[in-house]
């Protein structure tokens, strides 16, 4: 099953990546205010559900693919 | 404008951060076949349509976020 996990910063939190590629857009003449950066990650997991794969993402998330401090994530079953 | 851009590595390339990811998630026990890693921008535009942002923001793609011999990207305005 195909699963997609986003991870992005939460909101007021510093984003040095996002500020340097605004930056570097800016100095080739894009009109960029700002540029939040984040990951997403495609899983194929095995299981038998939507609802274990669902459950077991979540874990993955809050065990290694995000920082509990500083990032929330967003997941979504793409195909079974 | 807010605008959001994904971009992807191409089926079929090597991705040394996706079959890291994925060694480590089944070392903690999780049943995952394989892991791919794409990045998310959410870039605020400043133009005054939406089709601008979209043109512009392929632009950003094509010459600076998204390699084009490895990377597909999709792009997405989010608000206006």
């Amino acid at each position: 099953m195909k699963i997609r996990a986003e991870v992005r910063l939460k909101p007021g939190h510093f984003d040095p990546e996002g500020d340097v590629t605004a930056k570097s857009l800016r100095e080739l003449g894009f009109p960029v205010d700002a540029v939040k950066v984040g990951k997403v990650y495609v899983l194929d997991v095995k299981v038998n559900s939507k609802e274990e794969a669902l459950r077991l993402t979540e874990e993955m998330c809050r065990k290694l693919l995000a920082n509990p401090v500083k990032d929330d994530y967003t997941i979504e079953v793409l195909n079974t």
